[in-house]
């Protein structure tokens, strides 16, 4: 089925509360329908390592008796919900994408995932994810078009949003894990400022952020704001900030239209996709500023053009030892990806890691000038559609896709969120604003606003 | 044994080194003194929850093979070390001093422990900790007086170098669990800047640290940089800096003589004893400051008045969901004292944890301007001896001691070095010197040349 984004309708939950409500539907029904999508279409889309599909109905019927007695505890009361299989549930296997990991069992749920429970949201599976959270590819596939990639490393949620299996479904990023498979699967999703949502055990990689993928931004907004309320941010930082309702819809008066590395490396008709909405924006009075326009931001363009290696070598580096454990535990099971991510790291000298870290608090620094000059950062949120597998599957990198649109706001800190507004070729592809880091209710109100005004580009 | 400082002689190890070169010794023999001490003494010190003697002997084996051919790896190799039993060891259980979970394997080790394996150190055992590290009492018991406590969280790393039973032994400290149980057991021990050693699982608090327990500042200092210089630092930071010599003795020509909330819970034969090793240093030349000397040091103390509670709120709040992952696998063996500090984390609010934060960030800027008044801090390690057990055991709180002077280091995320030049009433009682975040170098010079030139004080 061709993805046509003027025509596509994501499965919502927001809208679905007031059927809850007036008594017309039910979580469990809602539930019902999700697993009914499920059972469709995920022999070959693979979203899923585990559902708990009992517990699910079970915490689904609590809330269906929650809405009837009038205490429904908040938004998210009976919103099926899918956990990348990176963080802990204490209910189901937590296999972090490992072959031969499948049944280790966690004792504990992940804080995000303690928090859904508490705000009364349907635990209801554990999404597949790559090796580590890295660019192993999974066996997950782009709901849009199964010969291609769903993306990584937040693959299963991506796709299972993107399906329509459930209506949101977290994600984790540290490159660009969130935004790109979010881009691809034709989610909205957010990837927070660093530290605003609580990683819970995942706290080992400095720029490693939770986020969550949606059918819709309020329903995204909604399972942010239930995690921050209830977990808070990470330890030592103040968390996301705002209330449970979704930030209202901001008009930018400026736009930065970043290039970063990720337009070289962008074909034709995304590009003429993007430009097409850029029209409507530029039409509509919206300033847009590019990097012949201003000093700061060549600078900054400047800055980041290497976020990518950057990126790479600060993870490697800080998954060291973890990966040393594991080689241990697993020493004919991890890929040729992650094994040769290990060498790298093995290679790398404290120096070399803190040379990274300054030239990180370089491009951050970067990032401050541009704050004055504009409300935010357009861009893409991938090079283009999700590539086909066949033609990723024997390179030695970017096996995923490629994330250079997204490695500078994983080294930045700073949220970004996807929105589903251009269709290429029959598949979706997102376009991204980006924000100051702190500033994430300032980019879902851009997102919303620019999600309500702009018209869908379908090339 | 009543504890004279003057005559004290603790354990050591990079003294032996020599003897390892040139064939009088070996590290394997090294283990086999460390053993016999340990039959000796821990029937009634209680500092060891497992210990892997096999895998020791194994290790100091390969250690001496390695000094017989002249490859030895580095200043500590076949050093027998001790882990506080909250670090995870692939080879032995990790309780978290949880009654009940006395079993539990992790499938890994921890980034210090993985690092000092690969420095060739031989990983003893497991040191007895309180309950998830917080303030319910340990078994230990102190090794200079076993009616009296060897006080917490790090109880048995304390206990086990104070009795000579390793030359050296991580310990982990949020509030005051290395400082104190090293003051009260006579070690050297340093809490390092805020991210300064790799905590390996457990970042998940924003101001614990790891750090060392040790005869000698040589050993305490070859221990910290063999795990900087191979794990690094906490992910995104910079890690501590310095070669694997120690930093030379360095005298400071100004200090700062510290009150925090400690001074008034000191008693007199404390307070003389500091007062007399104070008159020491203004007889060698050193300009003693006090807060009525300066009002920017008077507005420091005012600053971190209430360290002990602040860091209390924001423990308990950034345990919160680890905790009522704990409440659900330990329904009935968790202390009341953990039960009561996870009832005040509930009553708290998101905002009642930013404003801790933002305090907590003022007491840091106030501690930024002390530093063009002098070259670091003096002050006790603690309010007296270790408290008799039989007086503290019915306490709500301070059930391992006071931690008045070691709450406002963690707050501010400082370095701080102990040094065991008091002893009063027959029990050791420590000194610390602190300085600027990042100046740990600096510090351990300090603390090395007060080690050198100070008489210990008996009274």
């Amino acid at each position: 089925m061709a993805y046509d984004p003027t025509t596509h309708r994501p499965l919502t939950f927001h809208d679905a509360v007031p059927g809850f409500l007036a008594g017309r539907d039910t979580p469990r029904d809602y539930l019902e329908r999700c697993l009914a999508t499920i059972e469709a279409r995920e022999p070959e889309v693979q979203a899923w390592m585990a559902l708990n599909i009992e517990g699910a109905r079970a915490a689904a019927d609590a809330a269906t008796a929650r809405y009837r007695a009038g205490q429904a505890i908040g938004p998210v009361d009976g919103m099926p919900i899918g956990i990348k299989d990176i963080l802990q549930t204490h209910d189901m296997p937590t296999s972090l994408g490992i072959a031969g990991n499948e049944g280790a069992r966690a004792r504990q749920d992940s804080a995000s995932v303690w928090a859904l429970r508490e705000a009364g949201a349907v635990i209801l599976g554990k999404t597949v994810t790559t090796e580590l959270g890295g660019a192993h590819p999974s066996k997950s596939r782009n709901p849009f078009d199964v010969r291609r990639t769903a993306g990584g490393s937040s693959s299963g949620s991506g796709a299972a949003v993107g399906a329509g299996m459930v209506p949101a479904a977290l994600g984790t990023q540290v490159v660009g894990s969130i935004i790109r498979p979010a881009a691809f699967s034709a989610n909205v999703a957010i990837k927070p400022s660093f530290g605003a949502l609580h990683r819970g055990e995942r706290q080992g990689l400095s720029q490693s952020c939770l986020g969550v993928h949606a059918g819709a931004v309020e329903d995204m907004w909604h399972v942010a704001a239930e995690i921050a309320a209830r977990a808070g941010g990470d330890p030592g930082h103040p968390g996301l900030g705002g209330t449970l309702a979704p930030p209202a819809p901001r008009r930018p008066g400026r736009l930065i239209v970043l290039e970063s590395e990720g337009w070289a490396a962008t074909e034709a008709p995304t590009r003429e996709a993007f430009e097409a909405l850029l029209e409507q924006l530029a039409d509509d009075g919206v300033v847009l500023l590019r990097r012949a326009d201003d000093r700061l931001i060549d600078a900054f363009e400047r800055s980041i053009a290497e976020s990518v290696t950057m990126s790479m070598g600060l993870v490697a580096f800080e998954n060291r030892w973890g990966q040393a454990n594991l080689l241990r535990l697993f020493p004919d099971s991890l890929s040729d990806t992650t094994l040769a991510q290990m060498k790298h790291a093995t290679a790398m000298t404290v120096s070399d890691y803190r040379d990274l870290l300054a030239r990180r608090a370089e491009a951050r620094l970067r990032q401050a000038t541009l704050a004055p000059l504009a409300d935010g950062i357009i861009t893409l949120s991938c090079t283009g559609p999700a590539p086909l597998l066949e033609e990723i599957v024997h390179r030695p990198t970017g096996r995923t896709g490629n994330t250079a649109f997204n490695a500078w706001t994983s080294l930045l800190g700073c949220p970004a969120v996807t929105l589903p507004l251009l269709g290429v070729a029959g598949m979706p592809v997102g376009v991204q604003v980006v924000g100051q880091p702190g500033q994430d209710e300032a980019v879902v109100g851009m997102a919303r606003w620019l999600g309500e005004v702009a018209r869908p580009v379908n090339r």
